[in-house]
């Protein structure tokens, strides 16, 4: 039998799509940039299946690209262009939640949950689930795990691996690894699940996970101040991180990015006088009525106001007025792309370098690309920035990327210099294989293909992806 | 030349032990239970020198068995008592602090660092490193990575992995793996160092970490409650992580250890009524003076009384009365040994499962060895529970263990049938190799010898320890 009669025969047909307009979504990735031809569409119901799937690609020596939400930002949930034939495994219809313990803490998914999915069985349970990102409506459970996801919530909660209790994992045989665990203390040998976390699917498939849960956040303060530069915005962050505020965001935002918001951005208002070039959005919460957080960010903010560390200070009186700064730092990805070409980053390095890696990165772009505005904005707490490098009016993406073809890498070779990370928050997939060959430690990369290898001897498991 | 003196000479008879009285106190284990015999021991001074001692030891076929504050509890220190050749390679004399960034709350410190040196380094930095636990002035910081050290404090911090922002490893090779970034996103592909974590040194060789750092609790209120049952301790539990009052350790203590430690402890006070059978020591904390730690504490606590779920409550009014309750927490395990024998056991379960896993460890005992004591005292806020059967009046630790020879692994199937672990915070070492056969999944297991076969294909890395 030929091997997608079979596998449409072992899942059936409702789990195996193969007409040509059944498959096309899958065939390219979510920005439109990556474009692959995968021969079919698996659509397992449950753990066994995907197990069953996944041995029988491999009898018959078929690629497998695992697929949850499929909005990866670098194109690891397509399969390459010119790899082996592939089918692409969504995990869509594995979206039941087992299992919300609210006294433990805990909550059991499976991979197909939406991000946001999981945030409102904990609201429901009376808890929460911090993980937080644009893509939240979108992307799945087992895909953000998949690519360790960060977001805006990592200053406090940390990534979306260490919110990670256990995993259940289909290997690339077709065998299961549960190891779905609900314990928060288990040092019974090595730490398995780490591996798959943030592998992207190139060691195996992850169809459920337990998570963690946290207490509600009742109340919550919000604030944007106006500093300086980067200098500024570091000693601030000391200064709330002090302040008996419990941060949970702290952006650091350049003006460039709120104009294009305002110009841009639907029913965004000025959010105070644009006198500075950069700006922190910060938001404190707390768990419970009688902790007076707006005390705390207030007296830590006027305190920074004295030392001249803030220049000006908006505290928001309202939701709508809190609504309007979180508007402007989400859509601004949106608005950026209607102001024209950019060339984007994810970078990180250590939070006590952002004021050099932002120098450094401005220096590059005078030196070289002076016709461009540097854009960032990003995940200070954390020091994640988001840089961009945006076109000068009426260029294309072909001809400003012709322009500055090696902007990315230098960025991430500045990252790496301040001893930080070319790839922050999300992940290798195609897009950033070249700087893994580049900027990662040989013995690394040589310890990365061993495990590659044991997990996937094939190399069947999301081929072309990660490993340069 | 001889595989010893090659050694010492390269890397200096300082470094390189053989007399037989400096090895002794290298060949037996914290609780004087395992006894190994090291042809040598290696105390390299550096990183180099550690990448030198390996490739030397792989050359001649010498096993290696990192060791750092040896209060391993589980025989993971010293040479097996019937493997092959080895040196215990002590990373004492690696024990400098390489960095410390308060703004970028971070800290690197060389695996021989003791964990109490690096609290004390956070504290002078004006920040806080959380992880502790008894042994903390003689336990170093890479044999607590090694074992992904737990403690009280796990519920507001996570265990020592979770404190690790990079690391530094020497493969088995000589080669080493600089991982030493201090960055909190980094999706650069596999995530490497948590092989390392909690591996005991089978993989490689933890040479330094760079760890995170917290904002300093400068607030803290203790309070002891009595409570009808672990049903009760649990909804309590629960009720104060609702509170706002943060909550850094949530300890369940049965009455007949704070009665043994009253009997052997000295100058410890009775600290309340003892007319119930299971007490909580709880603490809260905050980092910063306004917050209202004791009234959110205090107004938890009285609610538990209201509604049933408390008795008694005790809230510290003194720094003497915290110190108190905390000598009965710490000097349990000295007073324990004192009053007799007891079979100790270290498994974890999910948090809400505690009332199970002591109601059915409580049956089993009744059923089996009705002449023994029931010692139970852990961390209740993360499922980890020390569980010991205590010996009647008169017996030898020899008589007892022949009498109840399987008590631990019944234990920790208890806890594994509940979804926990029968190995929580202590690890596998040479103890617990019989409950990993039997417990740990097949395929688990399969995936740890494969890559234990990757990383060290010579099987040299401290053989005869968690794996079976």
């Amino acid at each position: 039998m030929p091997p997608l009669d079979m596998l449409s025969a072992t899942l059936g047909p409702a789990a195996c799509l193969r007409a040509e307009e059944d498959i096309a979504p899958y065939a390219v990735d979510w920005r439109g940039v990556y474009h692959g031809r995968p021969v079919a569409v698996l659509r397992p119901a449950d753990t066994a299946q995907v197990g069953e799937a996944l041995r029988l690609c491999a009898a018959q020596g078929l690629a497998v690209v695992p697929a949850g939400g499929r909005t990866s930002l670098c194109g690891a949930v397509v399969p390459g262009a010119d790899g082996p034939p592939s089918v692409v495994l969504s995990l869509e219809r594995m979206n039941r939640l087992r299992d919300v313990d609210a006294l433990d803490n805990s909550l059991v998914a499976e991979a197909g949950c939406t991000v946001e999915a999981v945030q409102n069985a904990a609201t429901e349970a009376g808890r929460f689930f911090p993980l937080h990102f644009g893509a939240q409506g979108s992307a799945m459970i087992g895909g953000a795990l998949s690519t360790n996801a960060g977001g805006i919530r990592t200053l406090r909660y940390g990534n979306a691996r260490d919110l990670v209790l256990g995993l259940e994992v289909v290997l690339a045989d077709g065998r299961v690894l549960d190891d779905l665990r609900r314990v928060r203390k288990d040092n019974s040998g090595y730490a398995l699940r780490h591996l798959f976390i943030g592998a992207e699917g190139t060691l195996g498939v992850i169809t459920a996970a337990s998570l963690k849960l946290f207490p509600r956040l009742v109340t919550r303060e919000t604030a944007l101040v106006a500093v300086r530069s980067p200098h500024e915005a570091l000693r601030l962050l000391a200064r709330c991180q002090e302040s008996g505020a419990d941060l949970v965001a702290f952006e650091l935002i350049r003006k460039v990015c709120i104009d294009i918001t305002l110009k841009h951005g639907t029913n965004i208002r000025q959010p105070m006088d644009l006198s500075t070039d950069w700006y922190c959005l910060i938001e404190a919460a707390s768990t419970h009525a009688a902790i007076p957080v707006r005390e705390a960010l207030e007296g830590a903010l006027m305190a920074g106001l004295e030392a001249g560390e803030a220049e000006d200070v908006v505290l928001c009186e309202s939701e709508a007025q809190r609504q309007n700064l979180w508007n402007i730092r989400e859509t601004f990805p949106t608005c950026s792309r209607m102001e024209g070409p950019g060339l984007p980053t994810d970078t990180s390095v250590p939070v006590s370098r952002i004021p050099d890696f932002l120098d450094r990165s401005a220096a590059l772009i005078a030196a070289n690309w002076p016709e461009g505005r540097m854009v960032a904005l990003g995940h200070m707490g954390d020091g994640n920035i988001h840089l961009s490098l945006q076109a000068p009016a009426g260029m294309t993406h072909a001809e400003w990327h012709a322009r500055a073809p090696d902007f990315e890498d230098r960025v991430g070779e500045i990252a790496v210099e301040l001893g930080g990370s070319f790839s922050a928050e999300h992940g290798i997939g195609q897009s950033k294989r070249g700087a893994m060959a580049a900027l990662k430690s040989p013995v690394a990369l040589d310890l990365m293909r061993a495990i590659k290898n044991v997990l996937d001897p094939e190399g069947l498991m999301n081929p072309g992806k990660v490993l340069p």
